[in-house]
């Protein structure tokens, strides 16, 4: 299979040896290599290639004028210190399901492309969804032209360094406009598949999400010299923030987060002048991420006073709840779920590079499973689980112009944003399997 | 006065205009631009410049081969942000006093040495007192060769880089066996001589001090997909620990200190996989000190274990209690105290740059005291206030070595390793005095 193939080749693009995570920051040299890797897939398989206004890159399969195009995709960046999965999985599968679909003899009605969004995990600039957000008009270019990394160095300054032209960037309504369905495949960041006992889902919807930066500003001073009832010390309200957040956040069976922090001067023998604490909360609908948030700040604030610290807090992002089109869910369903009453999603483990699969080999029972396969059956048999997320994506940007929707692949730990994430050789295969079915299903009906 | 000048000097010298504060680090362009201002103050005075094999610089007055030697001085680098006078105060000071001296006529019978002492503040290399360590022997070549900033850049390589030859590094007996006695003047740290109402006070010993390094240890994840069951957040026992070492320290009238945090990945909506905590504590004796330390690791290790955390704790530095040489002590509260009954240490507001007063002239009367002045009377008149203080110095290195001694000057509001830090013109002048008055006491007997 071309998967497998494909996968080795991005594995060790911005790999950092130390932690084994990766490093693939918007327009840095490892994404730079990634999006490389994308354009060769594009062009090896005689697939028109394109780079939008925003950089996002395409590759398409027919004329995209014919409109009412599907694609799929997702992103090649990385968080610091990311798993190999997250967002990559996306993009391989996307290329190993065409190719697969190919294989089939697949006849196909609509264009198809496959898509590799820029910036989905904003590591770099603190905004996610840098390429999408433009594309859809949710972000300007001259809000876009702000965002500057921890160095000073603004995105336009960075892309033009990169070899892409910042002057463009914009919303693409025409691009949109000529969209069906997006797609989109991915990782699963929680533990639901594994205990369900199902290699692939499909969203229901994402948490409703936001930042906040807070900043407790103290007044630095010695740490050996300084009595500790002379001190305005903010590390002291952001240590009480952090387990308001916790408890907050278990009340309203919510997540809430301090995953970041900055101090100033952040020298062993002073006493900071600043601790920076960065919020990240979601929940499963608004009014109990309020009551979340609503909480947390209302606690600081008290804190920060006891201390004689100032407090500010600032939300950074917010993102409503997204609802995935109901019409593209119920048809992903109904494709799956006509699979899996007459075939399982059985993956063979012999399925190695070069080994193509066909149709009919993979439609055997369950009973014909090898022994060493480590995928489990859906105990049903027959669904698909259908979950709701608390991750952002690409996928959530674009539910607000064009009928889109995801599917996930089980994640054994649920571990997500780490070098320790995972999903087993078996899920990747039913995965783009589940990928090639769906588009299959849109794209040649 | 020459001490005006030489402060204008050194004031924007590695200043942070955001911040207002300094960032002095040992080997960057702004400690050799310091070092430069030493070596050109030294020659410009006719004194022998030289640099010993650890790099830290003397100005000579007198051949150090008679021995017996008088040397007064301190550090010119800097904590990150921090205030101008932590260090420069004592440098400036001694230059400004042999100017003094020399107005005075004054006849020297012991050589007289300023010393700069390089890396003091150990911002960079995470060690204290990198200078006079390696010349008392208390920290051989191959423990400074193995030292390492946060950029990944090696001691040696970051002296090379800046001039200096690393491989001479170590113990200098020959030079301390020279030096008679050893007399820092350094800016107060606490508030103790702005409580007593005393422009200038005598230091009696060093609090034992530490630092311990905290590597809470759990598991990167996603912020927005992990269940707060199924993670292993090391922020939350980092955060118990912070109000763990205050309450510790508050029972022992203690100072613990969480300043300094390293956080990874460090990401918005990632889950840390590693929180790293330094603590810095002090006490007035090692029996309070060892409760303190001992009492916040075991809660540490508590919250850890609650937390699924792992958690090391390793001792980066210790320091006993230093007291100083308490005949040298005598002899200085003599100097001053005999000065103290027969002249106020008054100084003159109008004293300014090229303003030389005459000892006769500084022999005024409390009575004649301009009324502008701000140096508040010590109310006994007569004692010069003897205290303790949590700070190291590397004073308190050699003290093991030779007869060392320090003088403070007030700091109105105990600020200390911060851009507040302060201390007034006049009692910057009436530190010279002082400072002058000693060197003559001890030098021209």
């Amino acid at each position: 299979m071309t998967f497998h193939r494909m996968w080795a080749e991005l594995l060790p693009v911005g790999r950092n040896p130390a932690s084994g995570g990766y490093r693939r920051y918007a327009w840095t040299g490892a994404d730079t290599d990634c999006r490389a890797w994308f354009r060769d897939q594009a062009e090896a398989r005689g697939l028109a290639y394109e780079e939008d206004r925003n950089a996002n890159q395409w590759a398409w399969l027919g004329d995209p004028a014919a409109g009412n195009a599907v694609v799929t995709g997702s992103h090649l960046d990385s968080v610091p210190d990311g798993g190999a999965f997250d967002g990559p999985l996306g993009v391989v599968s996307a290329f190993a399901a065409l190719d697969e679909l190919r294989a089939r003899g697949a006849r196909f009605t609509r264009p198809l492309a496959v898509v590799n969004f820029g910036d989905e995990e904003g590591a770099r600039f603190g905004l996610a969804c840098v390429g999408s957000r433009l594309t859809a008009g949710h972000l300007t270019r001259e809000q876009a032209h702000r965002l500057t990394d921890g160095d000073g160095i603004t995105l336009p300054r960075a892309m033009a360094a990169a070899g892409h032209d910042p002057d463009t960037l914009g919303p693409d309504p025409e691009r949109l406009d000529r969209i069906g369905a997006y797609v989109e495949l991915h990782v699963e960041q929680g533990r639901a598949l594994d205990l369900s006992g199902d290699p692939v889902g499909i969203a229901s919807a994402i948490w409703p999400h936001g930042r906040w930066r807070y900043d407790f500003r103290g007044e630095a001073n010695h740490a050996g010299t300084t009595r500790l009832a002379d001190r305005r010390d903010p590390m002291l309200p952001y240590a009480e923030t952090v387990l308001a957040a916790r408890r907050e956040a278990g009340l309203a069976r919510a997540v809430a987060t301090f995953g970041k922090v900055a101090v100033e001067p952040n020298g062993v023998n002073a006493v900071p002048s600043l601790v920076r604490g960065w919020l990240d909360s979601r929940a499963a609908d608004q009014e109990s991420l309020d009551a979340v948030v609503t909480g947390i700040e209302k606690a600081a604030r008290e804190y920060a006073e006891a201390h004689g610290v100032d407090l500010t807090v600032a939300r950074e992002s917010f993102t409503p709840v997204v609802e995935f089109d109901h019409a593209l869910r119920d048809e992903l369903t109904r494709i799956l779920g006509d699979r899996t009453a007459t075939s399982s999603t059985a993956t063979s483990s012999t399925a190695t590079s070069g080994t193509e699969t066909s149709r009919t080999a993979a439609s055997s029972t369950a009973a014909r499973r090898p022994a060493s396969s480590r995928t489990a059956v859906n105990p049903a048999g027959l669904k698909v689980p259908v979950l709701g997320t608390g991750a952002g994506h690409d996928a959530g940007i674009l539910a607000a112009r064009i009928p889109t929707a995801m599917l996930f692949v089980r994640n054994p730990t649920g571990v997500s944003h780490s070098p320790a994430e995972s999903a087993t050789e078996d899920d990747c295969v039913a995965g783009v399997r589940a990928l090639a079915d769906v588009l299959e299903g849109l794209a040649c009906p």
